[in-house]
């Protein structure tokens, strides 16, 4: 059933792997996969990195998020047997054009969390407010 | 690197476990994870079920649907330690309220596949026609 904010929350922060969503002028909604960290003053971080190789350097969540700044983190536990195990969190974000200061200690965390980030930097951080979570899980 | 289409098509119609985007009006998108299967004639349907239960029996996503039948569908696989085996693919996606004589035959289909629907039928399912399908992956 649904979750209290602060558990869903909690397993936002515990996490660090999602679904990324973002508004397309067109399309109407884009999504990707991501890597993520979450900072004590209620940013996700997302970086854009040349580990997985991308087809451009200027990739269309940078775009849509500059149009419009509304974002969407989906995190999810999937068990295709057990679905009494299954859980998802939504974070609500808002794209921080300005929150470059942050950038630093988001880049040292995620290089602890990423053994892959340690050889081969990331490109670029987005860096998003959290406006709320909301969660849901099977077994209450 | 970018899949071709028939590729990311193909990836699409063997998974049937990914994350449905729609157009929120307020927050821009939302996002919840959703089994799905999808028929010869490109459409996907997504069953809204009684097995993991829900708050409300009305969701948000049909809401969405009626009021901008644009949607996204993103399928992906994820792996912590091997980045060189990942890949995504994301579906666009027009909700069609008239597409309910498909309904049976996906209903069957859903119930061949997931062995949680045969004691627990689905409420209700939504079908979404597919107007193209894109992926990436890391390996080539």
């Amino acid at each position: 059933m649904r979750l209290a904010e602060n558990e869903a929350r909690a397993r936002l922060v515990a996490h660090d792997h999602g679904i990324l969503c973002t508004v397309h002028p067109e399309r109407g909604v884009d999504a990707v996969p991501v890597v993520y960290v979450v900072d004590d003053g209620g940013y996700v971080c997302v970086p854009v990195d040349r580990v997985k190789p991308k087809g451009t350097t200027r990739l269309q969540r940078e775009r849509n998020l500059e149009t419009d700044p509304r974002g969407a983190l989906l995190v999810e536990h999937w068990d295709r047997d057990d679905w009494s195990q299954l859980w998802w969190v939504r974070a609500e974000l808002r794209w921080q054009e300005d929150a470059t200061d942050r950038a630093p200690a988001f880049a040292a965390r995620l290089a602890e969390r990423f053994p892959q980030y340690r050889d081969q930097p990331f490109a670029q951080l987005l860096l998003l407010r959290i406006l709320g979570v909301i969660g849901w899980a099977a077994a209450g």
